[in-house]
């Protein structure tokens, strides 16, 4: 489990770097020409072995050579031939559903959730589970959320899936090697790991371990399996009890230069502010953050043992629906905060889209106007690279798809890294 | 001229995923294996042919092969043999001085500054003109520039070097092909591609052309000249007129996904504050940018003939010096204005250090303390990975500097891109 054990967020940039300083062996080629190919399949979902020949570049032989050793890894599978309309029927490959799949787990403040994803990206089996955990110990939390885990891959045992790897996702400030150094609205959860104390508790084989930020494993979440997948390059926006973000560039995750980046709802939108957990003044959560909001709009801000009710959103969605004005004027003040702290960001990276997610999805009708209009004002390159607006499609499910996915990524982005048997036979 | 008529800001993500996406071939290798030679020599600035075999895990035929290629091209030159304390002696190479060189230029509001380097870096010539050019129209300004850059480009031809490409900073919005949107201080400045247009009026063959945002190039410059050679992630501020900023991550530079990032001078200090000419409110620039901080200090804005004493910088360092009240109030303000705007920086890149460039260098003993602790309480993964604030060691001349390197740096990662007959001899 030794490569498993750690985070893989740098790995395009160590590839890349390392490609730069040993000189290339044939090894590397197969390597690379392995991941070529997965990606292709994942990316058209269904492709003959011609046709992979053609997209790829690669002959006919050497595709068919690297096709037979992903099958024999159960990476990939071949349909019967198919009568095209023109010439000889292509057997269609594609993405093999019953292959290696990710568990997924995000912890959050008031919840924990978890779900298997398969290969193809399906979601097999899911469960949330309502848990206040701010004050919570976390070794309790962790008993819950490794019960309610251990019960799905029960499940996924039955339906003959193997679990390959874990991603979790946490509510703090998660460096590259996994370690939740600070999480403000979890009391107690300090120098954690959180992916290792799972898979220690879980007490199953597992070949990859990945944690983080719950915003950046959303981003993820997004960039995979969300409806817009022509978005690259975006700014994920989290509405949680905290505000937090995860930001995509050319359809990788950007963590910031030593993995703590993203940190939207501690950006200073009004410097003479109310001062925030964080040690700051005026920061974005103190003024668009679940609770901060909801107090706004006159709403208790107490967790309710239903989460589709938690922090009474829903009630808020309901008053702005019927134009009560506090609760008009509230959404109104977040939204202003939000563009704000978002210009910020987008005057740093310069980015051509903004995902709203978490409880800000559900009130995006009232957030986009406000949100939109400090954007145009305040982001300098505004009139030449104007920023959209979108609503995230996956909801509170975000988090914990990108978690899993995350196995999923890493086996098609590098299948030899964790098959190394491929190598013998491609 | 096809090739360097683009800038290549994006060229090592290009190159990473050509590198993903085309089978490798033979000719990768090789050029591969070139740049990797060349980078040790520069790095090394001395090294053997044996010790270089040892660095890049190449066998010494190889190098040898490699090495007397780049000789061929007058890249890397070979020191007679030395001897040395053990062993036989071993010919030390390194960068060829008068390999192809790089000419710089930074046309700034109230100076336009030129300058050759060498292929090791060197400064071989260098000159600034004052020039007050914010109501002149473009092509005065231009015209002054390339006069100044002819008499340069003669001594360079009579020194025996050949003048490669040619590298322009400019203070405003420009996009990954080199076209300048808007300069809110160069009044008419929109739409212009300057270093293709001084390119043109120079009339005389260049390989590579390249324009960037002066703190862009002030950064890199930083990066490759700077006394601190061993900071490789930073965010480089350059004060002048406006305020901008150059994001150097793992010693690339970053400029955001469409080009146009960095924009530090617009990030929202204070959402209710003046207009700013950008379109927003209460931005960084109308708080401590140059003009505005004269202003707050009761001293005079206009530009001066001589440069040493434009806009007032040196009397304003004398009234501090003298700890005059109102300059150290508005010296005070401006830092926690540079802090707040930094903090928000640092919340999304989690960078390890800020590099105080322009006037803020002057200014950096009254700047440092106020910068500093909005750091520190804004920035919120600052326990874990706090940030140091350094002083430009370059001071005015990192921006043109950075213009010329880049023609030298292009070389130097990518010969073969630019010496296509190496891949002959290689």
């Amino acid at each position: 489990m030794a490569e498993g054990n750690r985070n893989f967020a740098r790995m395009p940039y160590q590839t890349g770097s390392q490609l730069a300083r040993v000189p290339a062996r044939q090894q590397l080629l197969k390597r690379h020409n392995l991941s070529l190919v997965l990606r292709q399949v994942t990316a058209s979902r269904s492709l003959s072995r011609a046709q992979l020949a053609a997209r790829t570049g690669l002959t006919k032989a050497t595709v068919s050579t690297l096709v037979d050793a992903l099958m024999d890894a159960r990476l990939v599978v071949e349909r019967d031939p198919e009568r095209g309309f023109i010439g000889r029927p292509g057997s269609p490959l594609s993405l093999n559903p019953q292959g290696p799949s990710g568990l997924g787990m995000e912890i959050n403040v008031d919840y924990v959730s978890c779900c298997v994803v398969d290969l193809t990206g399906a979601v097999r089996f899911r469960k949330t589970i309502v848990s206040g955990n701010r004050l919570l110990r976390p070794e309790v939390v962790l008993q819950r959320a490794v019960r309610a885990a251990s019960l799905m891959w029960r499940q996924a045992d039955a339906a003959g899936l193997t679990v390959f790897g874990l991603g979790v996702g946490v509510p703090g400030l998660v460096d590259f090697d996994g370690v939740l150094h600070r999480a403000p609205n979890l009391l107690e959860w300090q120098g954690i790991a959180p992916a290792e104390v799972v898979a220690d508790m879980l007490g199953r084989p597992l070949q990859s371990l990945y944690c983080d930020n719950e915003a950046n494993l959303a981003a993820l979440g997004e960039l995979w399996f969300g409806i817009r997948n022509s978005l690259r390059d975006f700014v994920f926006v989290s509405g949680e009890i905290g505000v937090g973000a995860g930001i995509v560039i050319d359809g990788e995750l950007f963590r910031g230069v030593q993995g703590l980046g993203g940190e939207l709802g501690h950006v200073t939108v009004d410097p003479m502010g109310p001062a925030c957990k964080c040690g700051g003044r005026g920061c974005l959560e103190r003024v668009a953050g679940r609770e901060a909001l909801l107090e706004a709009a006159g709403l208790p801000v107490e967790v309710s043992p239903d989460r589709n009710r938690a922090g009474s959103v829903p009630e808020l969605v309901a008053r702005a629906q019927a134009g009560e004005p506090t609760t008009l004027y509230s959404l109104e003040k977040a939204g202003t905060a939000l563009g704000i702290a978002l210009s910020a960001f987008l005057n740093v990276l310069d980015l051509p889209a903004v995902v709203l997610g978490g409880f800000y999805a559900e009130l995006a009708p009232w957030l986009i106007g406000p949100v939109t209009s400090e954007l145009h004002d305040r982001v300098v390159n505004h009139s030449w690279s104007p920023t959209e607006v979108v609503v995230s499609s996956l909801g509170a499910e975000a988090s914990v798809r990108g978690a899993a996915g995350i196995t999923t990524r890493r086996i098609i982005d590098d299948p030899s890294a964790w098959f190394p048997e491929i190598l013998a036979r491609a």
